[in-house]
């Protein structure tokens, strides 16, 4: 398919050619830019100079035709970067963007690619192909923009890799509120969707369409042939809002979330490849909700992921559910995927909450479950055979089953007639191309189903040639991941394989260049000494500070006001058999107070830190992708590991994963722990802390909150063979019994309580 | 164009009759039927034998082809009638139904005729035409039912006469639940819809597309050249509750309610008729709910509607609705439509109800106001100037006004610019067809308004032919209302002009004679005399009973058991001067039990009524349409006008005028009036009162509500110039003063306290 459009965009350029009055205007500052702009005529094209395009706002307008499109692009693909605060609007007909390279900036306004200029100068049949948008990320999470956003009809997002948003918002959005937006026809098809790191609260698409205002609304967009690698940011990948949108043979490849129909209705889903690897059990495949989907031709491969994040989620809805909530799932057909080596493909009536009527108000109970609803011609192999392949949170009654088979044993507490146990054959094509097939004559001709006339790989199905399962034969397959066929023709994100350097030191002096100086991967070994250090050392990058000598730790002695280490974006901080002291005035670990635009990590491991105001202290927009803290000591601080400033309470929190383990805890007075999560959100992971073998004595004592270990709102959380000895507070730790939380072997003496409550009351956030 | 649906009939079974292997087969009952049915083909016809066929249910299954229809038929159009417990089923493909009369019966199930046989027996491509539905009304109102439901697609219902139900259900629905019913493309096409009686409550459409559940669904239902007239049933005369659905060159005539696009989005409204005739305030026009509706070349004529019933409605939503309720409206286009004669066409933000925050859940508040929507080029005509063309609930400042024109001054709270004053051009070209035209050249054109490109009679619309308003020129014009132009070949629904005739009376059984005897608009004289009635004299049709000698009444004094006068379906008395007395202990006016199917009525006039138990009882499922008391003398009775047993609290009530004016209550020891309409509905006119010029007195005593006059729930209530005199209650009335009700020059001695309550708390009933 790329090699079509790049053919198709060559034929184009081509026959721009043709017309000889066609002289590309090469431009080299904005001022020259606008100028060509203004006189631009359908068929022109205007060229942006190579090099470094640094503030610009393009705003770029004319009327093209079919035949004679107008074309912006850079003199040699890739050679044009546009960077620092700038953006992108188009505004016309037949308007094409090619070859430019976004990175190291932000946008100024909402969008960094806008296609509008303004409400009444929109742009319709254009598009923007073969270029990059790198890191072009606000410097405070909490702004929130789109990278790419359609307005009009027929306009067309292809070929590009688009990578690294870590704020606020959906990568790409598609707007539909206005009848010149609906029925739009957007082509996103070619493109390479690269990492989107971990958002630790929702509004972390990589593709929006609609909002929940529009689930009434026709877009008919169509995303096809788009590559998701990675796109970690929240739990919908993709989150389609409104109605009659195509995703067809794409590829998800280990990303954290799920293509979700999550408002409007009419989607088709055909012929998309899901790879987990097994990697995690946040990599999700498909989740329905709403009326008249058809999910067919999919291939789903080696996922572990349940509820939200099951290879295929069926919902419950809320009845007569607010237009921005869940509506029933009805009239859904699924049919002709294949799962393999994915133990429990099928998740029904995910989202049921009637036992949390307690704490949500009825408007919230999602108890309509799904209706009308055909799973058929599905096949599902697992090369270790496993006996769930159904998992229900509520009465199945409403989905009728149909020659789906399998060659495990059923022993789901569902156990449909039309899900049969068989011996099945598997060809073994690629890595992670295994095609199951059973040979039989049964399958299922529901309503309509003539109009699935194609494969996974297009073969045709018809009624003498057709079989189960995504793929009736390999002919014309590709390889299931191939970042090649994705993306622009001149952009490669390879990563430098760069060996990491070891730095000796000996003097402080000496460390903080080397922390300033030091590429990311290297280690800086310190000879066993004490270091004074009366200035905050920045993180910006992953390094790693341990001590030459394990048996005779080097002591670093801060006597710095500020923070012994500044936390900043990207910065990873690994600390390994070190001594940290403090004044009793600092804290130990501090992020920036503003601006931190990326996630930064800490990992402390056989090391001391004692002596400080506070040991870890975090701002409010402020991400960490893991804390980690082993075989430490923590001792003598006026308060501990802080993770509580994301106090918006829309879901937002300060750290994906925190590990405690193996630690002693001594004397620290307050906020041994306390790990913040607010609101009523599912968009997310929603953090997740393990503590475990940790010794904490006589801690606690100012805590005014009157608990050691806090962790409200956080969603996973392991509580266990801990020792609590004299600790004076009233809790130990307050637990989430619906989240599956519970303290486990733990010892309690002269401390207080460890409870757990069932449902928690959070606050809506919607 | 009923001619040439005509025309194309009679093709249709010329082309059956070509091949010769087709001879139609008569068949004289049920098993006959039923064996042609078992053994039909393609091309065959089915002819039913003339006469009654009695207590029927036909199942029609087959297979025809487009080529080939089934058909079954009657004999002779108008001589096969369908009578008793019957119904027809249609299942199957290129099916159709002719010329059938269903009249003197009721369905046993839940439809008179249905699209389908079974959940797998579905039809499609099939028809019901030239048929009658008369008045095939269930025993009991309260028992629903559909005389038409669609299942399917592509079915059509055209040429039909369809009237007089007075049950609970719409006339026509057309159901969308299921994958085998959206996109069904009906028509509905070239019917005539006769009278449908005021129902008391809701559920009493004509027609319903969907409903709540189906906002979501495309439909694509056509509604095409219909009449409706004087379709009274409830506020909603079509409520089109999906997707994509036409209405197109209807005739709404004197229809007292609206076409209300309830939910679902995109409808088309073009071309249709609106004739009120300024008969009532309750005959409305268009009221428009949620997205993309475009609302163009209709004409209305003499409408004074308001709020939910104005001439076009455009209604706030809830931010958020829950699905079965209220949208905002966006992206409305309501272009090039007249209004003749129709003081304030546009009503904007109608619903909006923040007032009513204190007795409503925030759920129910309709708070967002139209936006993104466009009048344009419409013209206002009055021929006597009204100059509040604009009614406003809410601020508009969502709407774009453009280039519209009235000959009336703007002194309406709004006063957009794109609504001008000018002299307007007028031709009248028919009775209810007056063309204003403004001659300029400034048409505004919208997004996509080029789709609009012809005018009400389907005159050519383009860029060198266009004006204002729905009519470009005449050409073609017809009859706004014309009922030949609908409907069957063969049916006519005149009624008989028969001259009322005097029956004279002198003794109690000539009474009872004449009452059993008389013909429907008969008056029965009285000679003067005392008349001892010792048994119930049931009332059935529209009888007159009155005194030959005003001066010297007759006095039927009544020694039964049972109640004086029992009003059955259809009953409307009149009594005229003349004295009823009882024995204090049966009624004087009752309603049968039950089966009251449809309305009754009742008119005293310079009548005295006393000692009874009650002046009149009735039954839950009973309605009148109008109770009128005038002049009269009420006295001596334990209870007295009682319209209090619909008590579901869903919107239904007991009557729906009553007029109580110039009489004396003496001595009436409770429910004086107990007028009762229990549940938030806003399908009904609501009730009716009038309660004017009457002296109570000496009333009230055993009530156990303490209140005199009982109006909880009805909306309109004019409560002046009474007098009230000793009468031992604590409230006179209570008032609900959210419907502008207000006691006005009420004279209150020794009685108790006429109140206002601002906002009323009322059952919510979805």
């Amino acid at each position: 398919m790329k090699k079509l459009v790049l053919i198709f965009s060559i034929l184009m350029l081509c026959n721009a050619c043709k017309d000889a009055s066609v002289e590309p205007k090469v431009v080299s500052n904005i001022n020259e830019l606008n100028d060509a702009i203004q006189n631009v005529k359908a068929g022109d094209q205007i060229v942006l100079a190579n090099g470094v395009w640094k503030d610009v706002e393009i705003n770029f307008s004319g009327q093209g035709t079919e035949a004679k499109p107008i074309i912006l692009r850079a003199e040699t693909p890739g050679k044009v970067t546009i960077e620092g605060v700038s953006n992108l609007k188009i505004g016309g007909d037949y308007l094409e963007v090619h070859d430019l390279h976004f990175k190291n900036g932000y946008t100024p306004s909402r969008n960094v690619i806008q296609f509008k200029i303004n409400d009444t100068l929109i742009a319709n049949h254009s598009k923007v192909t073969n270029c990059v948008i790198e890191e072009f990320t606000q410097p405070d999470r909490d702004v929130s923009d789109h990278w790419v956003e359609f307005w009009g009809r027929h306009n067309e997002l292809s070929n590009n890799y688009i990578a690294g948003k870590s704020n606020f918002g959906p990568t790409v959005m598609v707007m539909l509120k206005g009848n010149q937006h609906i029925k739009n026809y957007h082509q996103i098809v070619n493109n390479h969707f690269g990492p989107r790191p971990r958002k630790g609260g929702p509004h972390g698409e990589t593709m929006q369409i609609g909002d929940s205002g529009t689930s009434m609304t026709p877009s008919h967009t169509n995303v096809e042939n788009n590559l998701f690698e990675r796109c970690n940011g929240e739990v919908e990948i993709i989150s389609s809002k409104s109605n009659n949108n195509t995703f067809k043979n794409n590829v998800f490849f280990e990303s954290e979330g799920s293509l979700v129909l999550r408002h409007g209705n009419y989607a088709t889903i055909d012929g998309n490849i899901f790879i987990g690897n097994d990697n995690s059990e946040f990599i999700g495949g498909i989740r329905v909700i709403n009326t008249g989907h058809w999910i067919t031709n999919n291939y789903f491969y080696k996922l572990k992921g349940s509820t939200f994040r099951a290879p295929l989620a069926v919902m419950n809805g809320i009845p007569k559910s607010p237009l921005n909530r869940y509506n029933q799932v009805t009239d859904a057909v699924i049919a002709y995927n294949t799962f393999v080596d994915t133990k429990t493909p099928f998740h029904f009536s995910v989202g049921s909450n009637v036992s949390q009527s307690e704490v949500l108000p009825k408007s919230e109970i999602r108890s309509a479950r799904p209706t009308r609803t055909v799973v058929a011609n599905n096949i599902l192999y697992n090369q270790t055979p496993f006996e769930y392949p159904i998992k229900n949170y509520d009465k199945v009654d409403g989905v009728l089953f149909k020659n789906n088979y399998t060659n495990s044993a059923n022993k789901s507490e569902v156990q449909p007639e039309g899900l049969q146990t068989v011996e099945l054959d598997v060809q073994e094509v690629s890595k992670s191309l295994k095609v199951p097939t059973y040979d039989t004559k049964q399958i299922y001709s529901g309503f309509d189903f003539e109009t699935i006339t194609t494969d996974l790989f297009g073969n045709k199905r018809d009624k003498d040639n057709n079989s189960l399962g995504a793929i009736i034969n390999t002919n014309n397959h590709n390889d299931l991941y191939n970042q090649s066929n994705y993306g622009t023709s001149w952009f490669k994100n390879q990563k430098n394989d760069s060996v990491s350097q070891t730095i000796e030191i000996s003097t402080s002096q000496e460390l903080a260049n080397a922390i300033s100086n030091a590429n990311s991967g290297d280690i800086i070994s310190l000879n066993a000494a004490e270091y004074q250090i009366n200035r905050s050392l920045p993180v910006d990058k992953n390094i790693t500070i341990t001590s030459k000598d394990k048996n005779n730790k080097a002591q670093l002695v801060f006597t710095s006001e500020g923070t012994a280490f500044q936390m900043k974006p990207k910065g990873i901080l690994h600390i390994e058999d070190v001594v940290l002291k403090g004044n009793n005035n600092q804290s130990a670990f501090k992020t920036l107070d503003k601006n931190m635009k990326s996630a930064y990590g800490l990992w402390l491991k056989n090391t001391e830190v004692s002596n400080f105001k506070s040991v870890l202290e975090v701002s409010k927009g402020s991400f960490s992708d893991t804390i980690s803290v082993t075989n430490s000591i923590i001792k003598n601080c006026k308060s501990g590991i802080q993770l509580n400033k994301e106090t918006n309470d829309k879901g937002d929190y300060n750290s994906e994963f925190v590990y405690i383990t193996n630690n002693t805890f001594t004397n620290v007075d307050q906020d041994v722990l306390n790990y913040y999560r607010g609101g009523y959100d599912e968009s997310t992971i929603g953090g997740n802390l393990v503590f475990q073998n940790n010794t904490i004595t006589k801690s606690g004592q100012t805590d005014k909150d009157n608990i050691l270990i806090k962790t409200r709102g956080i969603v996973n959380v392991i509580f266990a063979n801990n020792s609590f000895i004299n600790n004076p507070v009233k809790y130990i730790s307050i637990l989430w019994g619906e989240k599956g939380q519970k303290p486990e072997n733990n010892e309690v003496k002269n401390s207080g309580e460890i409870k757990v409550v069932q449902n928690l009351k959070l606050k809506l956030v919607y």
